[in-house]
């Protein structure tokens, strides 16, 4: 039996043309892919390929059956939207490797990088993240909310500036309403926030808002959300406005 | 006179299958490439486009220049490697915008962002920056030394990953020594460090230090360096291990 392959490929934050050549090549020799509903459905479908679209929250079970049919011979691209290395499946492939058979540590996995969604936001709204900053997941599904808390505080204790993802859904409103009260004590109140929202895509709408005025409904699941450092500024202008944090602190 | 255009975009970490078709659609069509000598060799001549190639340490005039150049109607690309925004042309941009004349506001300005170093250097070493982490240039030509420090401090504090740019260069050697020593004090020696140097390129070296065995020497201007968290995992196997960050901290 020829030996199969295990790619895990980033397909951007849903602009076509920011699919990097190299992700692109991949799906185009590609005999499965698997991944979340919407990402596979970015997948143009052709003779010879499967496609295998699974439901959200069973990113192990998925990465497990990857696995098993690489190891039969198959060229397996695991999909995620953004970056596969951002709170996406290249952790989960890994975990299953670590957990599984110990012949599965005998694959061969690539992992292709992508534009993950916050470096598009950031772009959207000028260069908010030019200077040092943290990603944090605001989702607390696998983690202690405790853990959030004492993060976004340090994180602002620091200065950095944050891009938070997977801010807020309908089955966990309360997290971002508890980010945005620590950010407010935090942070002062015209540090600017962005809601950046199903960027790159038709429906992309930018937001800018001073964090006095932020309420939490204005994320949802396709929102990322940028917080300025001290030190990130805004250009008004006629058009949609500028923002951004210099390179330099003064010494 | 026809409009110009000011474009700045992300060519990635250097291998060109990971230039984005919108990046390339950009370059295409451009009058004038505006960029640091390295980058701009990364752009193909050809009749009609004009190379605009400067030295190291003139970002802001860099970005003056360009903006002139796209006020005159001329179709300007300012090229970063990685991502423009992450410690980048983008700033420096906006920031000579922001200080220039009025009218520099009226240009429109688009942002195209790329694959930025840490998420090449960490898709090739397996998935270490998969649960939050944090972005820290550590050149202090632009910064006290005193704020990196504490951003390091808070981070390990944090316990996030991070993934330094910029880590060394011949002409301040010691602070990549401080970090380490900062590090070592605060985050244990097993802790896994990867030295990822010219990636994505033919000279592409991957290396992973438990960071009691780390020496300063290990990093140079084209190495990025990513430091685990606490929950960072390495798989040890016949080839390269494969290092990862759980996307799961137990409740």
């Amino acid at each position: 039996m020829s030996a199969g392959s295990l790619i895990i490929a980033g397909l951007g934050p849903g602009n076509p043309d920011m699919v990097t050549p190299e992700v692109q090549a991949a799906l185009d020799v590609a005999t499965d892919i698997v991944g979340y509903i919407p990402y596979v459905e970015r997948v143009a479908a052709r003779p010879g390929l499967t496609l295998h679209p699974t439901d959200n929250r069973v990113e192990l079970e998925r990465a497990q059956h990857a696995i098993e049919m690489a190891l039969t011979g198959k060229h397996v691209v695991v999909v995620s939207s953004g970056d596969p290395g951002v709170f996406a499946m290249a952790a989960a492939v890994f975990e299953a490797v670590d957990e599984g058979p110990a012949d599965w540590r005998n694959l061969d996995i690539r992992v292709l990088p992508g534009i993950t969604a916050m470096l598009a936001a950031s772009a959207a709204a000028g260069a908010p993240l030019g200077h040092d900053f943290c990603a944090i997941n605001l989702s607390d599904n696998l983690k202690p909310w405790d853990l959030i808390e004492r993060r976004l505080r340090l994180a602002a204790e620091g200065d950095f500036a944050m891009a938070f993802y997977n801010p807020r859904s309908k089955s966990r409103p309360e997290g971002f309403e508890k980010t945005v009260a620590i950010l407010q004590e935090a942070c002062g109140d015209a540090r600017p926030v962005i809601f950046a929202r199903a960027v790159s895509t038709s429906d992309q709408t930018i937001r800018v808002v001073p964090l006095d005025q932020v309420t939490p409904d204005m994320a949802d699941m396709r929102t990322m959300v940028i917080v300025g450092s001290s030190r990130t500024r805004i250009i008004t202008r006629d058009g949609d406005p500028y923002i951004y944090t210099p390179r330099s602190v003064p010494k």
